[in-house]
């Protein structure tokens, strides 16, 4: 069979089936094309000087024709590098994580890895299930949410002999690598900040999450120091929604007609309780003070702009993104590593 | 040497590095621990009703103890299935293209399938690395965003023998399967409804984004079939925030102080040009109309709630991932193959 250095003729052969494999051209394919053998094909792709200009163009015409792509898996299984890096997290539907996503997938991008994505929707056997799946991928780092893991997950991740990063928050025994803030002390340091502003009536809006909840404990800690009781907690749905908080607010006020302050699990409810406060007359910070967590893009630009915690997700996906990368690289080798990136509280208009 | 049931030892053994391999134990380590040989670990794992019970428990325990997963890659090389499915889109930060990521890990996770996630941010070239990096992985299947490509990455998808799926548009000529719906339509669509409500100084609030942009020649293309001109056309940097929503309807009033509507090519802008026009007083939709698109959660419970286009990201996702799952299965082996999702038309007190 001749083979012109034509596609339509390649389309023709490829519909054949017998001469082009039909998960894509290979090596083989490439020299048929180029008249040349596939030790030569192999040469050119990966040791060009050793191959003569004339012969270099042929090849790297053929491999253009032909839609050829070196094989990275057999490549990975040679040079036990999978060139993968995974990154679990509970959700990206949440603007906080798809930040951190995104700064996650363009530090590996750019060092050439590629990031498998696992969604554990805020539940522990969801991400035992997902570890054990992207293990078997022999990725060369994870990184996964928070620091509360299954017995199964944290051991399967301590045996892997994978750099391992827990991601937003700090641990008391980490697995390897952390990068995160004390959500404890953001609740602190939110309950000091109602309470020098003389707001003595706090009410809880929050979702059913592990990091959430420890805030909350903080809060709580700090407001009993000060002799001051929580007024009413209300625990809604994931995930969160600008409805969600307006119900948020109605609920709360149902428990709790008298309450001065709303603290918020996130931005996306306290804005919801805003809009809710803002359409009953409320004047906030006057009658309600309002806080959220996260400030996220649109906190700055709400009626009235919203007092919050701001947390870097960006910053907190390039930091893990890069430890991995410098331990790959043969740095970083201290283990445990913990960093803290920190939280600041924002005074906006809203407290 | 001895090697006790006891992970301490295990550990010990491991910070040796001379028996179990620094990057996972291996079949040969939980034969060792289990006291069998290697291929009755194998045939425990592959084929239990062949082992007997008490050598299959003494199996199990040791592969959990030692932390023991299957090596996929090597699996995926023997059986040409990779059980990895890519997804090339421009931005997760959007919350429409966040809720397709989910839904296609939710059903490619169901079908024992895992998710390789590319961002292109908006920008053909880098869709074009990301592709030949994708497909040197040998994907069982491949999402991409939108039907405008770079010719090599048109021609390496098409020769790649990969699945593809082209997502959020109809093309005229699919590379492979296509689900989503027609831009051109839902410009049309809009140009109607403001029409009918005798909106005429029509303004458009856009970012760079090929998809939009054919949105807006839609709604051009209605506008002047009514002999109606577009007023004024403001672009903004992605991604979009509320704050450029906000910018924006100012630029645009500088343009065209006369406008009485304002077509913006997402909801988060709508939603900024919504708080803008509400603190100058203006009246929407008396003085001003309003209309988003996407149908983003918070779309019904701005103030006023805002008209827009739903189309459904979650379902395009489902839909996407589905296809792709039936061809591997044997099924769907129709090419082209073409389903349009439609779009909706929400009517509510913004216009």
């Amino acid at each position: 069979m001749t083979i012109k250095n034509d596609q339509s003729e390649l389309r023709t052969l490829r519909a054949g089936g017998t001469e082009i494999s039909v998960s894509g051209a290979t090596l083989a394919d490439v020299a048929k094309v180029a008249g040349v053998s596939p030790i030569t094909v192999s040469r050119a792709l990966n040791q060009p000087h050793l191959v003569r200009p004339n012969t270099l163009a042929r090849v790297q015409q053929a491999v253009q024709q032909t839609g050829y792509v070196k094989n990275m898996m057999a490549g990975a299984l040679a040079s036990n590098r999978s060139k993968l890096v995974s990154l679990v997290i509970p959700s990206i539907a949440t603007p906080i994580f798809a930040e951190m996503v995104e700064a996650v997938t363009d530090t590996l991008t750019q060092a050439g890895y590629q990031l498998l994505l696992g969604l554990s929707r805020y539940e522990p056997w969801r991400e035992e299930v997902l570890v054990e799946t992207i293990l078997s991928r022999r990725p060369d780092g994870i990184i996964v949410t928070g620091t509360l893991h299954t017995d199964n997950t944290r051991r399967r991740l301590e045996l892997s002999g994978v750099p391992v990063v827990e991601a937003w928050d700090m641990a008391a025994s980490p697995i390897d690598m952390v990068v995160g803030f004390s959500h404890e002390e953001v609740g602190q340091a939110t309950a000091r900040h109602l309470l020098e502003r003389g707001y003595r009536r706090i009410a809880i809006l929050a979702v059913n999450d592990p990091r959430g909840a420890r805030r909350n404990q903080g809060l709580q800690a700090e407001l009993a120091r000060h002799g001051v009781a929580v007024a009413a907690v209300q625990l809604m749905p994931l995930p969160t929604t600008l409805q969600l908080g307006r119900e948020g607010l109605v609920q709360l006020l149902a428990q709790a007609p008298d309450l001065d302050a709303v603290v918020c699990s996130s931005d996306t409810l306290a804005h919801g309780v805003l809009t809710e406060a803002v359409s009953r007359g409320l004047d906030v910070p006057g009658q309600l003070a309002v806080i959220g967590f996260g400030d996220l893009n649109f906190a700055a630009h709400t009626y009235p702009p919203l007092s919050t915690i701001h947390v870097d997700g960006r910053n907190i996906g390039t930091v893990a993104a890069q430890l991995l990368l410098d331990r790959l690289d043969g740095g970083n080798q201290e283990r445990p590593r913990v960093i803290d990136t920190g939280f600041e509280l924002i005074h906006r208009a809203s407290t």
